[in-house]
C-alpha cells in the first residue's frame, strides 16, 4: 500500500474499538444553541488540530501513546430534530457502554450531555456529576423548551436528584437558577474554590465529568457560543483538573468549542489540550 | 427630549406600520441550516450597516426617502421547534398583508419563505415566484425533514403548481432536482440569461421575488452558510433586478445572509444594496 | 400591532426617559484617537450584543430589570470637528442632569469623558474621579491640540485640581506625565492595588467614574485602539468595582471599545458586561 | 556594514530625491472619514506588502527598475486639523514640483487629493483630472464641512471649473450630485465605458489621475472605508489604466485603502500593483 | 461497531485503493514557499469542507459517486528538506502509477507537480502539460535554487522539451521569463482565450493536468500564497476545465490553496469545486 | 529636503551602527517550523506596530531615547536552505560583536539563536543561556534534522555543556526531553517560579537572553506557530524580566511571533513592549 496516512483521528487515539478501553466520539450537534451556532464543527476540527499538540502531558507524566483509546468519528444525527438526535447519541453510548469501555464525549453543544448520563445512570445508580461551567443551565424550561442547552444540568438532577451535582466556575443565569442551586445542587460561583473540599466526598463513587469549556475566560477561549468574561484561566483549570487523580471516573465530555469564533486558533488548541488531559484522567482513574 | 437618535431600522425606512406601503419584517430563523448556521444575525447587522449606504439608487433614479417604509424589527420566534417559528411568521405576515401592504421579509435563512408564499398565494391564488438562488432547494426531504432550507422552493411548489416558479443562478443541488426541474419549474441553471424572454409571461401576474443572496458569487458574497463558486457578479444581478421594473410585485424576500463569515463586512454591504434596490422595486410595482 | 420587536436598547435598559432614573446614551465619536481608530462603532455594537448577556448579576446579586434605565441612543455629533462634538455631547448631558437622571456615557474615544465632567462638576463642586485606565492621559497637549483623548485627564484636573482624580491600572505615558502625577493626582500603576485604602476618602462625596477599557489586558480586550499588554484581567477588574458598592456614583461612562478589531467578539461581551455592573452600581448608589 | 536590507520604500523604488523624476509620498490622514476608518494604516502597509509583487509588468512591457522613482516616504502631519493636515501635504507637494518631479501620492483618504490639484493647477492652469471612484465626491458640504472626503472633486471643480474632470465609475451619491455633474463634469456611471471616446481630448493636456480604489468592485477591494458593490473588475480597471499610455500625466495619486478591513490581505495586493501600473505609467507618459 | 462516521476522505472519493480508478492523495508541503507560507494546511482543511459541496455536478453532469475514486490520504515527508520530500512524493505517484491508476495530487506549493511529471514522463514518453497560473514559473533557479515554486515549470520543460507546455492565466513573472516562454512554451498571458484553439494539437496525446488555484482572481480565492488580482473568475475557469472533455488526461494536481490566508472560507469551497471537476474529468477521460 | 519620514525603524532605536552600543537586526527565517509557519513576517510588522509604543518605559524608569540604539534592518537570507541561513546570520551578528556592540536578534523561529550563541560563546567562554519558552527544543533531532526550531537548544547545549543553560515556562515536550534536562540543565516547568533563586549563580557571567514568545499564554500571545496554553501572564513575565535587571547581559532575542495568526494585532503589540524592555536591560547592563 501507500506510504501515506489520513489524520483522521485524535493524536494518540487510534486504537481500535475492540482493543480500547476508552472510546471518544465526536456529537457535531447545536440545535438548541441560542447565541452563537457552530458547535457542530469542533469535533472534525479538534481532530486536525491536535497535530499541533504533543502526546506527552507534563502536568501528568503520562503519555497518549501509553493507553488504549479509540477516536470512534461522529454520531450520525439527523438535522433540526432534538428528541431524535438525543436518542442516535443515547444509542451510541450505549454500545461503548455495553462493551465495559468509558465513553468520551466531543460537543458539539452542552445538550449532548444529557443521553451520556442517562445511559451512565442506568450502568451506575450512584452516578455523581463534576460539571464545569460559565452558566448554570439549570433552567426547568428555555424559550418553552425542556430540552435545551440551558437546561441540561437541571434535566441531570431529573435523573439524580439532590446532591449529587457539583458546579464549578459559575457565573451567569438568571437569580432563580442561582436560589433553586442553593437547595439542589453543590455551586461553586466565579472559580473552582471549593473543589478540593468537596472531593473526599466522591471518593470511590462512580463520577461522570462534564467540561463546557466556556468555563474558561474569554481572553483563552474565545471560539464559544456566549463568551462570559470573568472565567478561569488554564493554570486555574488545570489544578483543578490535575485534582480529579483517583476519582473513579466513569466517563466525561468536553463541550462548546465553536472554532468558527476564533480565528486565531488559540480556543481549537485549548480544547485539544484538555481533551488529552480529560482522556489521560479517565485512563489512569 | 434629547438630542440623540438610535439606528433601529434599516435606513430611510422608519414609516410608521400605518402610514407605510411596505413592511419590512427580520425573520433571524437558522434552525434548518445544514452548514454553516448564523443567519439568525443578519437583521440586526443589516441595520447597523446600512447607514454606510446612500437612500437614492442611482440604477433606478428613486429614494428611499421618496416612499412610506416600515422597518417594524424581527419577528419574535421560538428557538429549535421550527413549525412554531414558521407559525410565527405566517401571523406577521397575514397582520402585513390584511392591512393592504406588501411584506418584505429579511433572513434569516431560506425556509422563512415558505409562510410568507402560504400567505400570499391565499390573497393572490395567481401567485408566481421569481426565485434567485445558488441552489435548487427542491428536495422532497431533507434528512427526512421535509421542512428545510433545502426544501422550500419544492414546497411552494406544492401549494403553487406546475409552471408558477422561475429560477435563475442555479449551480448546485442533487442530479435528481435538476431532473424535476425539468417538468415542475422553469430552471435557469448558472445565470439569469433566460430572465428577459420570461418576463412576458408575467406581466400583470402577481410575483413574489425571493432572493436566496448566494445566488451572488462568493467573491463578492462570503457571509453565506453554503458559498457555491460560480454565481452571478453584481452587475449581472443588478441587470436582472432592473428587467423586474414594472412587473407586479405583490411581496419579496431577501435571505442567506451569515454576516460572522464576512469579517470584511462586504457581504453585509451587499445584502443592504440588495435590499435598497428591492425596496424601491417594491415600491414603484 | 405586529408582534416583532426591534433591539434598539441595551438589554434591560428599555425605560423611558421620564421614568428613568439613569439615562445611558451612546457618543460615537473618535476624532482624536492617534492609533487605531473604530471606536465611533462600538454604541450599536454594544446594544446588538448585550443580549447575549443575562440582565442579572451574580457579583452583585441585581438585575437590570429592578432598575429603571433608558438607553436614550447616540448622541449626533457633526465629523471631524472636536470643539463641536463636545458642544452636543455637553448638551445632551445638561438635559440628563437637569432632569436629576444620573448620565451613563458609552463612548466612543476618551475624550467625550470632558464635557460630561463639565457639566457635573457645575452641580457638584466636590466632584471626585475615579479613573480606571492603562494609559495616563495627563498630557498638557498632544500633537500641539489640547482637546485629546491624550489629554482628557489633563483636562479634567484644570477643572477639578489636585487631589480629586484616582488613576488606577496605568502603565503607559510619557514619563513627565508620570512625574507630574506624583503632586497632582494618585496614579496607581500597573494595578488597582491601593483602591480600598483610597475609598474612605471618597465616602459621601459626590464621584465620577470613567473606565477606559483598555484598562483590562489586551488578552481579554483586544478590541481597542493601543492595546497595552500587563493589565487587569477580569476577576480583577470585578473586585475593583465590588468595591465601589456605597460610593455616591454621580455618574459614569465607559469608553474606546474598538470592535472591528476584536473579530471574535470577546471585547464587546466584556464592554456590555461592565456596562451591566456600572449601570447596577449607579442603580444602587 | 552589515549586510541587511530595511524594505523601508515601495518595491523598485528607491532612487534618491536628487535623482528621481517620480517621487511618491504617503499621506495617512483620514481626518474627515465618515465610515469605516483607517486610511492611515495604507501607507506603511502597502511598502511592506509590495514585496510580494514583481517590479516588472507584463501588461506595460515595462519594469520599476528601468525607471527612477524615489519614495520620500511619509508626510508628517498634525492629527485631527484637517486644514494643517492640508497644509503639510501642499507644502511637500510644492517641494516635488518645485523640483522638476511628478508627485504621486498614497493615501489616506481621498480629500488628500486636493492641495496636489492646488498646486499642480498652478503650475498647469490647464490641468484636467481623470477620475477613478464609486462615490460622486461632489457634496458642496458634508456634515456642513466643506473639506471633506465627500466633497473633494466638488472643491477641485472650485480651482479648474466646468469641462476639466472626467470620472468613471461612479454608482453612489444623492441625487443633487447625479444632477450637478450633468452640467459641470462628465460623470460616466457604473463603469469606464465612455473612457475612450474621452481620450482624444486630453491629448496633449496636462492631466491629472486620481484613484479612489473602491471604484474596484468590493469582490476584489473589501479594504476600504465604503465598500460600494457593482464596481470594476480588476481587468477591466487595467485596460482603462492601460487606455492611458500616451496622456500627458503629470502627477497621480492612489487612495483609500483601508488594509485592516482586509484580514486576507488582497486589497493591498491590487493597492501595490495599481500602484506599479500607475508609476510606470507616470514614467513614460 | 457503532453508529458513527468520520470524514476521512474528500467527499464521494472513499473508494479503496484496489478498486480505485484514480487516486487522490495530498503533498502537504511548502517548504519553498517566498512569500506567505501555509500551503501544508490545505489538504485536511479540504477534506473538512468538501463536505459542504455536492457530488453531483451540474456543469458536467456525473456525479463522484458513478466512479472509484480513493483518497488515500496525506504523503509522509520530512520537514525542511525539499530533494527528500520530493522523493517520498516521486515514490508515492510511482505506486500509483505502477498499479495503473491515475494520480490526482492535492497540494502542497507547486513544486509538487515536479516528482508527477517526472513519473509520469516515464509512462508516457510523449506527455503534454496544460497548466493554469497567475505566475511563469519559469525561472531556472530562485534565489540560488534549482527547485522552487518558481522553477517548476522550468524544470518539467527539462523533461518534456519544447512545444509540451501549455500556459493560461499568467501575468505575473519577470521579463526574462516572459521572454523564454516565447520559444519554449506556450504562454497564453492574462486569460485562457487560446485554449480552444490549441486543443487539437492534444487530441489523443497523454496530458497532465496542473492547476495552481492562484490562475483565479484573488476576489474569488484569497487563500494563497501570493495573490495577484487580474485572473480569471469562476465562470471562465469552469468554460475552460469544460473543454477539456475527450482529451486523455493521466493525471493532474490542484495546488497552492493556502486556507488561513481565507477566514471566510470561500477559497477552500473553491478548491474542493474546482477538485469535483477534475476528479469528473480524469474519470470520463 | 522633503518632510516626510519612513518609519523603517523600530519605534526610539534610529542610532547609526557607528554610534551605537546596541544592534538590533531582524532574522525573517521560518524554514523549520512544524506547524503553523509565518514568523518571517514578524521584523516588518514589529518595526510598522512599534508606533503605538511608547518610549519610556514605566517599569524600568527608562526611555528608548535614552541609549543608543541601531535597528539595522533584517538580514538577508536565501530560502529553504538552512545552513546557509544560519551563515548569513553568524555573519552578520559576528560583524556587531567584533564591533563591541551588543546583538539583539529579532526572529524569525527560534532556530535562529543558534548562530548568535555561536558566535557569542566564542568570545565569551563563559556563556550562560536564561531562556523563556513553552517547549523544551532539547531534542536531538527533529523528523532527522539536527538543526530545527525543535532543537536549537540541545545544540547551544552541545557548545555551552552542563549547567549552563536556564530554562522557565517550559510545559511542552517530549517525555525524553524533560527526562534528559533533568541532568543537563535547570528547567523550570510552568512558570518561572524558580528564576529568583538561580540569579545569584549567574551574577557577574555573561548571560544569553533568549525569549521564544510562546512562553506567554496564548490568551495573550495567539499569534505563533504553535500556541500552548498555560503559559505566564504579561504581568508575570515582566517581573521576571525585571529581575534581571543588574545582569551582565550581552546579547539577547525575541523569536517566534507570527503576526498573521493574530488578526487583532495583540501579539504584535505584546512583541514590540517585550522588545522595548529587553533592549532597555541590554542598555543598562
Amino acid at each position: 500500500m501507500l506510504n501515506t496516512y489520513t489524520s483522521s483521528t485524535f493524536i494518540g487515539c487510534d486504537a481500535s474499538f475492540n482493543d480500547a478501553s476508552i472510546v471518544m466520539v465526536g456529537a457535531p450537534f447545536d440545535g438548541t444553541t441560542s447565541y452563537r451556532p457552530g458547535t457542530r464543527f469542533a469535533p472534525p476540527q479538534i481532530r486536525v488540530d491536535s497535530y499541533g499538540l504533543e502526546t506527552y502531558s507534563p502536568y501528568l507524566d503520562l503519555d497518549l501513546e501509553d493507553f488504549s483509546i479509540c477516536d470512534a468519528g461522529d454520531i450520525e444525527m439527523p438535522f433540526g430534530n432534538t428528541p431524535k438526535a438525543l436518542a442516535c447519541i443515547a444509542s451510541t453510548i450505549t454500545s461503548i457502554v455495553d462493551a465495559d469501555k468509558k465513553p468520551f464525549l466531543i460537543g458539539g453543544e452542552h445538550l449532548v450531555t444529557l443521553p451520556v448520563v442517562q445511559v451512565l445512570a442506568k450502568k451506575y445508580p450512584d452516578l455523581h456529576i463534576i460539571h464545569f461551567d460559565a452558566h448554570t443551565d439549570l433552567r426547568d424550561t428555555y424559550l418553552d423548551e425542556s430540552l435545551s442547552h440551558a437546561t441540561v444540568i437541571r434535566r441531570a438532577w431529573d435523573i439524580l436528584g439532590d446532591g449529587r451535582i457539583f458546579q464549578f466556575g459559575i457565573r451567569s443565569g438568571m437569580k432563580e437558577e442561582f436560589e433553586w442551586a442553593k437547595t439542589h445542587t453543590h455551586l461553586n460561583p466565579f472559580d473552582a474554590s471549593t473543589l478540593k473540599s468537596i472531593l473526599p466526598k466522591l471518593s470511590g463513587k462512580p463520577v461522570y465529568l462534564t467540561i463546557d469549556l466556556d468555563v474558561l475566560d474569554p481572553s483563552l477561549f474565545a471560539g464559544t457560543g456566549t463568551p462570559e468574561p470573568g472565567g478561569l484561566m488554564m493554570k486555574e483549570f488545570l489544578d483543578a483538573l490535575m485534582a480529579l487523580k483517583g476519582l473513579n471516573l466513569v466517563g466525561a465530555d468536553v463541550v462548546e468549542l465553536s472554532p468558527h469564533y476564533d480565528p486565531s486558533g488559540v480556543s481549537t488548541a485549548v480544547a485539544c489540550k484538555v481533551i488529552r488531559e480529560v482522556a489521560l484522567l479517565l485512563g489512569t482513574n
